[in-house]
This record gives C-alpha cells, sequence and structure tokens, in this order.
C-alpha cells in the first residue's frame, strides 16, 4: 500500500517533527510491498481552490493532488489554529472531489497549544473526512506545548502513542484492504 | 459473533421499524458461528446511572448491561431529541464504564424529524463512542419522517441504504475482528 | 427577573459546589426585582419523558418543568460522562416543549475530570440550547478535578471565573431583557 | 456602529446574492450614525497566513484586516465545502489575533447544497468565533440549493427569514453596546 504523510502547516516545525516521529515508527510496520512518503506543505506552493476540477491545476497543485488521489492511507498532521483547522489544510480539502478519500483510510496527528484543544480536530475535522468518503480513524496522537521543548518533541508518553498508532494505523488500513479485496471478489466475476 | 441490535426509543416505532428492517438485512449475512438479537428499551425497566459498578445493578439494568458487555457488535437506533440523543439511551452510556466498547464495533441507524437533523447524530454520539472506546462505524443510516408512512418505513432509499449497510456493518466487524486476532498472535505467546 | 440555577448531576457533589460558588456571585448582581433559586435534580424524583405534554406531569416532574418555564434566565451546572451531558439533565430538555427557552438567556457551568474534556460541553450543549431557542451564553465555567479538594472547589481562578460570569450572565440577561422590551413596544400597540 | 459584511466564497455568486439580499433589509434599520461596507474575498488578493502579527501585512490582505478590526459588527456569508467552511474564509481567522472579535457581535448566513447540511457552520464556525472572543449571534441564515434559481434567490421563506434576521442583528448588536457602554461606566471614572 501507498502510506502518505501530509504536513498540514506552513509556519512551525511541531507538527512536521511529530509526523517525522510517526514516519520512524510506520516503517517499522512496512513491508517491500509498502511505500511511504512524505509532503509538507511548506515546500508547496498552492493556489486557493477555485472550483476548478482537480486534475486541471497545474504546477505543485497538480503534484499534491495527484499524490493524494493515488496514496491508499494517509495520515495528515495538524496544527490547531483558532480552534480549528489551518487554511492551507482546509484548502487541500478544497481543490479535491467530493469523493476524493473513497476505499482510503485516513487518520491524523495534532498539535495544539494547550489540552483544552484536544477535541478540536475530532469534532472539526472527523465530520469533513467522514463526508469525503474516507475510512476515518476516529482515535489519533495529540500533543500539546508541554509535550515540545521549542519544537522538539520530548515527551516519552507521545513517542509511545505514536508507535501504537503506527500499529493501528497499519492493522487497520491492512483489515480494510483485505474487506475492500472479499467486496470485490463477491462482485466482479 | 454477537450482534446485538439496541433500540434506543421508549416512545414511537420509528426507530424499531427501521431496525427490524436492519435485522432483516443483517440475517442473510450472518453464518451459524453468529447471533443476533434485538434488546427494546421500550420493554425494559431501567433505572438512571447513580454511580455504581455495571455489575452492581440488578433486574432489567443489569440484564441490558450484561447484554452489551457481551456483544461484539452493537448497532444502536435512536431517534432524534431536542437535536440531541434521548435521555435513556444517554443513560446506558452513563451505566456502562469508561472502555464498555473496547474490542466492539458500534454503528447507529437514526430517525429525525427533518433532514436538518441529518448531522446531530454524528455531532452528538461519535465522540461519545469514541470515547468509550469503540471501534465507530462514522456512515450510519438516517431517515427522516417523509421516509414513513406513520411508523411504518415506506422508503426504497432507505431500504436499500439498510442493505448497504448490513454489508458494511458485517464487513468492518469481520475485518476488525481480523485485526484483533492478528494483534492477539503478535503479543500472546 | 426570575433566575433558576439547576444542578444536573443526581451522583457526587462537584456541580452542586459549583452552582453554589455562581450563586454567591450572583446575589451581588440581583435586585429587590429579581429571585434567584436552586433545584438540585438530585432532591427529585424524575421519570423519563414518555412523550406526554409537559404540563400533564404531576409530582417531582411537573415541579420542575414547571419552574424552568416560568424562569428568565437558566444556569446549568453539569458534570461530564462518557464525553457527553448526563442523562437526567438530557431527560430534562426531552420533558420541555421544543420552543421552551425562548426569551430565555441559557448558560452553564462544567465540571470534568480532565482538562481534555473542555470543549466537550460548547459541542453537545451548545446546539440543543439554541435549537430550543435559547438566547445561548457561549462563553461558560470550567473545572476540572484539579480544581477541587474531594469536591470542595479549590481554585482561586474558578472563583474569579464565577465572579466574573456572574457579571457577564446578568449583563447579558438585562441586554437581553432590554431588546425584547423594545421588540414589544414596536410590535405591540 | 460599524456594520462589515464579509462575503467568504471566491468562487460562485450565491453567498455574495445572499449577502445582498441581507444588507437591502439591514439598511432600513440603520441610523445616521451607522455605516455598513461589503467586503468580498473574490475582489481581493489574499495571502496564506504565515505566522506574522496582523498589522505587518500589506495591500489587500492588511486593508481587509484592518476593515475586520475596525467593525462592530461582522457578517459573514459562507458557502459549505466539503461540509466545512472554504479556506479562504478559513484563513481570514488564521491572519487575525485570537481575540480579534472581542466586544464585537458576529453572526453568519450560510448556502449549501442540501438541507443535510444545515448544522455543518453551527458545528465548524460557532467554536471558531466563540474562542475568538466574538459575542456570537447562534442563529444564522441558511439557504440551500432549492432556494436559487441559478445563483439568484427565489425564495420568499428566505428573504423573510434576511429580513427577521437583519432585525435581530441589529437588536443584540444595539443591546450588547448598551452592555458595554454600562461596563465601562462601572469600572472606568
Amino acid at each position: 500500500m501507498k502510506y502518505l504523510l501530509l504536513n498540514g502547516a506552513i509556519v512551525g516545525h511541531k507538527t512536521r517533527h511529530l509526523l517525522d516521529g510517526f514516519h520512524e515508527q510506520l516503517k517499522s510496520h512496512l513491508t517491500e510491498a509498502d511505500s511511504s512518503q512524505i509532503i509538507d506543505l511548506k515546500d508547496q506552493d498552492m493556489v486557493f481552490s477555485d472550483g476548478r476540477h482537480w486534475a486541471d491545476y497545474s504546477g505543485d497543485t497538480l503534484n499534491v493532488l495527484q499524490a493524494i488521489m493515488a496514496a491508499d492511507v494517509i495520515i495528515l498532521s495538524t496544527p490547531t489554529y483558532q480552534a480549528s483547522l489551518p487554511a492551507p489544510l482546509k484548502n487541500i480539502f478544497d481543490l479535491l472531489p467530493e469523493a476524493a478519500f473513497y476505499h482510503k483510510t485516513v487518520g491524523f496527528l495534532v498539535t495544539a497549544g494547550s489540552e483544552k484543544h484536544y477535541l478540536v480536530m475530532a469534532q472539526q475535522l472527523i465530520p469533513i473526512l467522514d463526508f469525503m468518503k474516507a475510512n476515518v480513524l476516529t482515535h489519533y496522537v495529540f500533543a500539546h506545548d508541554a509535550d515540545f521543548n521549542g519544537s522538539q518533541l520530548v515527551s516519552d508518553d507521545i513517542e509511545m502513542r505514536l508507535a501504537q498508532f503506527a500499529e493501528e494505523v497499519t492493522g487497520h488500513a491492512e483489515a480494510y484492504q483485505h474487506l475492500l479485496v472479499a467486496q470485490d471478489a463477491k462482485y466482479d466475476f
């Protein structure tokens, strides 16, 4: 399976470090048949959605959308800005077609300033992923300012959660793939 | 696997009819190793949670809680009252321990007066199920007043959705069971 | 104006102590024309809503509903159970008519085990109050286990928040009453 | 008071037509001391938030932020994209400081493809506005595709709702201003 790890922040380094930590853990679960890739929105020159079909964009915007459409599993790493997801990440959803996540497993990692914002992404992101037809992972990894020294992750708890989450993501993604194959076998003959 | 179908309304018949329609569809997916059971809160004399351990209740309250704790897959059928779930269903959650749905697949069917309340249960119920450690099915079947004649379901669309949902529920429940077995095999030796 | 303070927990003492703390602060803002009353659901023998018109209940159930319907301002004090409001409080809403809070100002105080549940009631309660036509106070007072010693409130921060909130509640309630009077004057002649 | 009407869509015309309809109704409630202004994000060349202080942006971005910071009352008109607010509108919030809406009354108008998305903005937008310290109007005007012919509003119901909402907005905004003046009088002498 193709794993795509998307950093949704264009400012700061915490979400990227959290995503890198997850990537390290993920690698130990991947087989030769799997691949993984990080896309960092900070490195991409994206335009706002103007209502075009996704395949009609060009440059970085098209490259990012193609990578998303080609992935089997997507893990988003998102900061919490104004009690919500950041505009550059929301823009990714706006650029994609409604059923973009059909037959894809999608989960997320979150950073926030305070524990009080633990539930923001569950509330703001799960409905979007569900609407876009993802196989949504409703559990997630949450790290707040006290888990970082500067932007370096310094929490053993979060490291352990990342390890658990890598196992959970790969387990669920594989179980879902078996389900899709079984459904195909039932209808395609 | 043990499938438990729980009707969360103690007034009216719509949610029960929706649940019966789902049950019909579910049966065609069950094997000899599976069982299914409907519990209707209308037939149960439940007390409000008073903070006791769940196993210390008695009578109908204990019977219902035991059936829930013993189930592998739980499908709730809930009406929408005051833009939220009804108190008798919320009471079930209050009576149960925090991790009651650990290693259980849980989904839901919804009735509401109007399409405008399509998102109520996604918003109100998914966070509860997620908190209680369920393998949450984020898709659901939604029927509103125009789908019923009196309390009889008269919508072909909803019948088709129930059939799809029965397939989705059993598919996801089986995939999740495989995942749990695989995880056990990894750690238990 | 008639202020009704409703304790929504039937187990434990934290929400009641929080409500008592608010009541102390509220009193200093009330004039001779105002009254305030606490109703504690722990002292009331309530039945589950069975779909009857609210005025057709009897006993404690009717008394509580009458007090709510007669109030101008309602402050709910609610614990967080299973990432949601407790069933006895949800039952109050189920017992009331849809527009029960029309022309009433309604706010809330929250207790929870952890700061991670800071947003639960905003997510679960505000949509209910809005649906029931309240003039909703979207700000609230939140206290978690670290703010209590046993069930006694021991946080200066929370005491200060209660004082602020009492001022906010009375300010908003009075401003809303002026608005209602001005609207009446416009249409009733 | 300064009323700012902000169109949050950069594609399509429905939200703008809804906002224009609201503006017509609003005008009849304004006095000589009031002013109203529409800003349409479609006409503005905005950059993504890069973490700068809001006053350090330039061009259209700075102009829009200044108009928002100077307003007393803000009405947002937003489409529903992927079960959420569009990225260009989310970007406005990201560009602003956390307490940008302190002492401002903020409400919203919504368009969506279907009635099933009636609750999206209540769920996604109210928590953001509340976090940013707005005096949030929790009621709103909702129009869906059946209320438009092309992008022209053709629903008498919506026209009536806009008239009601203009009265509600101005009533609440004035009541809130009285409250702020009364609070100032109490503390500033």
